[in-house]
């Protein structure tokens, strides 16, 4: 179960609001890249683990938890960001004091154009679970499989593309305050990056692979697990280390295969009388 | 652009059609792990690649067109297992020689209900891009980042998972021709699973961590790169090997920090006159 | 503006209630071929309607008035449906007098796995907005283009999918009200694909193709417009109707064009240093 | 910012692990009366409170946490419920001590069709966020408008909802573990309704409507404010206590209006050149 | 069954038409809290509707049938606000008399940056089932329990935030044509925001709670369904009618709980073989 | 199975990058109207063929195959697009070059503002599977019925909105590489929407109609099924092609009819004790 302090985790501040940047910052929010995917993804797979031991689902926790104050740390953020933001369409209604106005052209409207509509209308100038096109967050990016080596990959590339946002972010932000929270969330994603590489450097990377490593490898087609497959018209292919030398678990050899079919063409025959096909196809 | 031969990848036989099977293998259409989203996660990698050699794009594109073979594979697996599905709820209409029927108690009615419905009503028997509860795939699940070692790590998460969903699906097939058609598809995830990884080491580990490399690392708070946070109410944790040592990537030691709050409770303040808040709010 | 009438457009019946039938009727609400889509069709298609006269949008808002009527019938079947549904996984529920317990074996919970469980635990044994899986109708698949011939292709496409799917349920049922509800809803779905035929008959066949016929087809590539492409491996290609003679709307003549390339490869080149690309992509 | 302890919130045991249940559950996790909705819905009316004072941030936050733990105990009944689910659809591997294998006629293949398939294909026997049907949650169902008033409305609703669903779960479930856990979810819910609605009574009942009360009413039509509007083709309507008396709010008197149009047929007029219309639409 | 007129149920007029605006009303026809929304959801719990008596099932007929009528308003106010919308991004092709190029800076291309793009590139500059960032309306978000008090909070809730985003497009509307059919809805989502609440008053406000009251309530946990559960790490709490006092049912006493695990860890123990785990996750 | 070349199908320029156009372009991509959605459901509608000749799985191979090399064009014609776009919203970072900057007021953050911003934020400036505003492709639209002949007509009316929209973009193009390259796009989307009427030509006009024509006619309500039914409220309807006359298909003869109930008001009756409803529906 879970607690909570009403102060944030790392200070969130705005000096000069942008709605622009509040459109930008959703990304992280309710963005496949976002923070309530790692921290949804980590809960679940927390509560799903299933080992001899609860060490992974005690670590998952601990992740998952801190993931809530960054949600809020970004909400905060939105909704600073969006405190003059225009409300109006009407002329007379210059916006005073945004960035947005100021850049724009010196239009509330030109302002309120580049802005999630929904942070206004549906929200009332506040941050929502959406993406920074105004895209709801879709709970099927949540990978818990149920294999821990399958998840710590799914771990690694949420963090990875997380904190390739983070970056892209950063740059592209102009208050100072912005970019002090952003060079902490940043760091956050660089140590979680290597907490899921260290869990994978404990789990043997050669004997954790292939994922998931219970199934018994000689069970799988031998003649087709190592070889890179060429599908150019003319065979043409770049070499490079996935098509020559041994394979990256060090049980096999990578070679080169031009494709080709090794089936036939398939017939799925005629259809059947009561299927609502048309007549021809029921020959 | 592209050629193809109506010829498969690999033979796809069903001796006795399942549609309870059918469904299974559903997933590895239309789930998140399955063949289209590496199909088209491949693709617009490939198709998006900014680097000073194409070599990337050219490898992507090969796997990417392979990969449209698998889905022709498992659509048309999906057609077999559906030949002699159900089509009425009858008592008279008793499916004969249907595997659901004779497993599930006899009744054509048992084996309908174990069908992803649309398999029949919106398809007439055969596949569709929806996973093995019948919810269409979504777009949104295709990483592709602009940052190839990012994309790299999504690509080895969706093989892995990949890979594993392959592999539950051996596990609860019964049909020779299924398993031996599965038996190819986890060798080739297995490959595939090797290819990314071998990008990766090509990338240099150490060196592309953290992920992306082109954010000079001195920018990131230097007091929160490399220490694990502990959330637990009572500070304990569970050791491993990312709370001592040196970091995955060689530049920073693991510590722990016990998390407390960094930052102040956030004030928002009264609402606008204008934004559609309660007068209460307005203060 | 609407009106209403509570009696139906027509008597829905059912004698013996099945949760199994309700679940397939669920696709003929929420489907993708269902009433939902073609009433909003044709609504959005009328209050958009641009012309110099106000005749289609008139017929077309008297057709998707209809089909509240046939969404309305439609949820009353399956509420009756649901009528003695399980509402319990308990050994000792046993239903009774459900025509799913009997057939499924006998138990309730037998039946209650053939449902949507949704109409159970979310509307409490009533319709839902979902297909027969369960999932939430869309409203993007309101095609409403803004071309008239493009709607009524999008109409006469939506009423034979619809019209395919009330048979497969007309194949399906056991119930004679339903079959007796499904008899006249087919036969409305003959009169609107009539109807939207009669349509594109009025704005002339040939004279409304290639869609749309107000972009001067001068503009568009004369060398493309009228020659099929084969793209097989091998050059073979399946004569038909499409490869020789002329075009179906009169204005080009049939030809076949064995597919390459046209244009080079593309490069995009080097990423930019503040995109969040790997280093090495940067150059 | 956020703290757990690894233990639960309240017991959660499982003596008949049984699938059914655990997809029934699913619904009280991804459904759109589920924890996560409520859950987040707090969490995003709190962080984005504008008022004052931050009285109301503060409750929130308090029992959106408290939410977390809800659904950490239903994930945790999903995995129990799961633990002896079917894998594989052979016949001999006919499940042992299976609810659903004894119940659903003995056999392993008809436990699993009664399963959401995803909890094993895709999360190999555990819960996801998704519902009973196996549709992912959407984060579009978070409502946090801004206006405190119409958030505790939108929260009273999705306790009402979601207090419905605890009964019919309640109802459904045989083994007492699972009645125990939700005896006390159901009690949760109840404090949940009355805390909204104390909020309401707080804010002021008859002062607080029409919801926003920040808009001055007399700008709103005075002959439309408060009139039962009749679009029954015959003029009949129920009466209750909407058509006369006095208003809810004491700010008006109930009246019935039978509808007529007020306005007139709109015309948009022809379509524009360079629009994609037809050229019959540009007239 | 269903009857229109072909006038409108309010005047809809445009002076100045404004793309930028159109976009804004997207929010009332396809957003959450949209028309869409209300009609479907006020149609399912009407057709849905089981009780001893149909008086709240016609009620609800009357006001969904009123609602599609509302959509229809909306509808033709987005088509007349795109009336000069620009089509292209070509320099020359300035915009005239558009009210969007004035204020945005003079170019067309500034007034269609202010667009949901698929107004114009999908629907030909007409209104879409979309919300005002130009995402489809989802039918998940359509209410209908089987409870009807549940129900009824679910209504007032859909006219409370249907009304603060009424009032939102008020407050931003600059044209005195929208400003009038604005004030209309207004009034009218007064009226419905009375009506639910006065068929909860109608089943008596405490005798229906909590909801639902079916449920014999001394089934649910008696020490946990009238206390406020405290979160925060240092218990602090802001007090307030949930605190202390009389609950709202009058049928418990508001008390405080200092919230803390009642259950254990949770233990799921080791993985199965054949579930596609880890080898070291089986133990 | 397939092959790939990696010149493109014909030549992608732009001479003047524009970001506001990289949108508009990404509604050909991921639009409902756009190319992933024909290459998928002609594959879809190909692997799922059934009929006694493969003569027409064949050709849709051919054709879906094409299609890749479209959805290829356009990816590679946003990335160009994006090639110059803005990354930041800081004043100093004034684009250069950029269209968007000079025809926006001249600064890179109306410039931004323009663009999909998942664009920039996820990919790094590279196309994405979404559409003009962002929304990502759902594979519910890949309609392949089981039917031929539904089949095509979905076909047509995806070509024809896929035409429509070429013509959209066409219209809005000022570059002319981009302009070329649409002048290819809508003569291939001439000839696919012929391809398709020559499909139906080929199975017989009439003949084939209505759709699905294995249904015997005569099993359908044979009063209605060719009266174009009138819902206005006086009685006055559009008269044309379907009001009098000969059907299309031949079989019937138009007729009016005035419509009005058929059936009775419908009663479900009260609710069950079990169903979670208030008591006041139970009765």
């Amino acid at each position: 179960m879970y607690y909570h302090d009403k102060r944030l985790q790392y200070p969130v501040t705005v000096e000069k609001p942008d709605p622009a940047f509040a459109r930008m910052l959703q990304q992280a929010i309710g963005g496949v890249e976002g923070e309530i995917r790692v921290c949804m993804q980590y809960f679940f797979q927390a509560w799903g683990n299933r080992a001899p031991t609860t060490k992974y689902r005690d670590m998952l926790l601990h992740t998952a938890t801190e993931e809530i104050g960054h949600i809020e740390m970004l909400a905060t953020a939105v909704a600073l960001n969006l405190d003059k933001a225009p409300t109006s369409l009407q002329e007379e209604g210059a916006a005073d004091g945004i960035v947005g106005a100021v850049m724009g052209g010196g239009s509330a409207k030109g302002a309120i154009e580049g802005m999630i509509h929904k942070n206004l209308l549906s929200a009332g100038l506040a941050a929502m679970p959406v993406d920074s096109d105004g895209v709801p967050f879709n709970m099927s990016h949540i990978y818990a499989s149920g294999n821990v080596a399958a998840d710590m990959y799914c771990n690694v590339a949420a963090e990875s593309t997380g904190r390739t946002l983070a970056v892209r972010l950063f740059n592209a932000a102009h208050d100072e305050g912005m970019k002090k929270m952003l060079h902490y969330m940043i760091a956050r994603d660089t140590m979680h990056q290597e907490q899921w590489l260290a869990v994978i450097e404990e789990l043997g990377k050669e004997a954790s692979m292939p994922i998931p490593n219970s199934f018994p490898q000689e069970n799988e087609d031998q003649q087709n697990n190592y070889n890179f497959y060429v599908t150019s018209l003319d065979g043409s292919y770049p070499e490079g280390r996935w098509t020559a030398g041994p394979s990256i678990d060090g049980k096999g050899e990578f070679t080169v295969f031009r494709n080709e079919p090794l089936g036939d063409e398939p017939v799925l025959g005629a259809a059947r009388p009561d299927s609502g096909a048309q007549a021809e196809q029921i020959g």
